[in-house]
């Protein structure tokens, strides 16, 4: 198991691009508009995860809604899983809320599923399967 | 460079440890208190990082009243660097607001400075050097 990425919520995606290559001379792996989660995304390389930037499409977005709440951000951890179906039904049977019962698709063709922050500590927890 | 780890706020250190070993199968590498920061720390392995669960000592320090605002969640992100002072350095120069001018010890006896949120896109982000 290992950490996929950390996303980070941000107003405005080449700003926050510029910014992060800067202070930390990352690099980008590469970006892409995922219009099922309305989100503009960035992938920086750090190590054997990335840093995701996510700039709204829209207001009404799930991300738009976060920047209006709590402003730019760190917005959730991903994980990397074997078997995402397998560990949606651990969860479930543990009482985990989720927020994905199944999987569905997400930046760069993978299989995503979020869990809900009220039973992981606050934090929003996003399983991701590389197929 | 790579993440060190990702701090998470919790009100409750022992039910938090629980619950993230439970969810994702990690195990605790480490539980310290840093009282210089004013928490007690609990380390849990995912690949080549960690997940940091921070409880506050005292309603009064950082974590607690990061607690007492957001409450539980991502806290901040840690990244590993080789010289701390030239980082320092780098990002002063370039005009970052900086939380800690000068490295301090923390957790595990490491030295560590953290890069105030206004200059990193919202993101609390630590600088830590291993020795």
């Amino acid at each position: 198991m290992k950490v996929d990425h950390i996303g980070i919520a941000t107003h405005q995606l080449d700003e926050a691009l510029a910014l992060w290559q800067d202070a930390l001379g990352l690099k980008v792996d590469s970006t892409e508009e995922v219009t099922e989660q309305g989100v503009r995304v960035a992938m920086l390389a750090i190590g054997e995860t990335h840093i995701e930037l996510l700039e709204p499409l829209s207001p009404g977005s799930p991300v738009g809604k976060f920047l209006e709440k709590r402003g730019p951000g760190i917005h959730h951890i991903a994980v990397k899983v074997s078997d995402i179906r397998a560990t949606l039904a651990q969860l479930k049977e543990k009482g985990t809320r989720l927020i994905d019962e199944n999987p569905r698709v997400g930046a760069g063709g993978c299989l995503v599923a979020f869990v809900h922050p009220s039973s992981m500590n606050g934090v929003l927890l996003e399983l991701v399967q590389r197929i």
